[in-house]
């Protein structure tokens, strides 16, 4: 199975759909692509509808609702990814994650959290492919009051 | 116009001046060039003069004087690229900003700040090669009690 | 001398242990090789007898005792690498290290900390190839509460 082909499966089970590209917002784009490797923004989880998950982990909202939006952040990455490349079929493999968790000072699960978006790449990309490196922290505060922001990179098809 | 020209430019619409790049601290580097890429250490904003500036966002300082601390620690990485490379004209786009913010824990507007550094970007190298991929986010205190710190990977001329 | 013998030289000087390589946590791994760069994880201060490093800088432990974690921290970088190149021989160079502080509101020497770990790879990839490009920021939390999460990219042999 194809990288876009896991993507439908996956979107059917979870019973969710791909939320549309974000649009370039003037002063960075969604993806960079050069020599071979897409470097992503930093994504934030939306609904399919276009709707914003706010809330600080730890008091606001809890792990689990913390990792559907990581996987919803996720998601709007291999949004922007297709939107850049035409189709997720070019990915070579997932190289590397920066999950930032909007978090209590005393909150610790930054993985767990992160996972929900891990998660998302091992089965769209495969658990060879779909694995990279990754680095998880806890920030002071995000945009718009989300409770995650996750970046990427990947390797593509020339 | 080169990226030099544009700015001369911005700098005498902004009566500003490029600071004096960085020295090496001894145990990192302004810059570091491999295979074609410019990956610049994180920079803090200080005045033409040397002066640092200070303090965090939704408390001690507002979202413009923290606009104006990132288009400052914007020009510090203008200042280290110029010192590696001999000339911003080597320079073929920028590939990616990562924008730090020290907010109070309910600050929620790091993308507005960190466009300080962004327009800068933009102005100097173009809106093609001077917008790239960006992550902004809020931290929980940063080196020396400034209001933000960036770094950014560009794209050079072998 | 080699990195391979002047890491030993560095162990016995310290009397540490190099810890064992991290395992793969599933999601993730301790190292991504692309293209010429070792991407690492985002790695925490372990004891070379398994025991984690907790605590936040400026409360609950102060400076030297985060420079140490750092160290550490540095260490299991090392491990990693060992662990996926078969020697740190393969090394080129240092490209960038991303230093995470897990410290209070106010704490502002979170460069202090992060040369824990710059110090070690100054001395085990030589004073040119060890030092490289770096950002050194205040987090809001970390996983496990620890009190410095460290990543780093390296340039490899091919």
């Amino acid at each position: 199975m194809t990288p876009e082909q896991r993507l439908a499966a996956k979107l059917a089970e979870l019973k969710l759909e791909l939320p549309a590209p974000a649009a370039p917002k003037g002063l960075y784009r969604p993806v960079l692509v050069v020599d071979g490797l897409a470097y992503t923004s930093g994504h934030l989880p939306v609904e399919a509808n276009g709707e914003l998950i706010t809330g600080r982990v730890g008091d606001e909202i809890d792990v689990e609702a913390a990792q559907r939006a990581a996987l919803l952040a996720g998601l709007g990455i291999l949004a922007s990814l297709r939107a850049e490349l035409g189709s997720l079929n070019r990915v070579r493999r997932l190289v590397k994650l920066l999950g930032m968790v909007n978090g209590t000072p005393h909150f610790i699960q930054q993985p767990a959290v992160i996972n929900g978006a891990s998660q998302l790449m091992a089965d769209v990309f495969g658990p060879e492919n779909g694995v990279g490196a990754r680095s998880a922290f806890g920030v002071g505060s995000l945009p718009l009051g989300v409770p995650v922001e996750i970046e990427a990179v990947f390797e593509i098809e020339p």
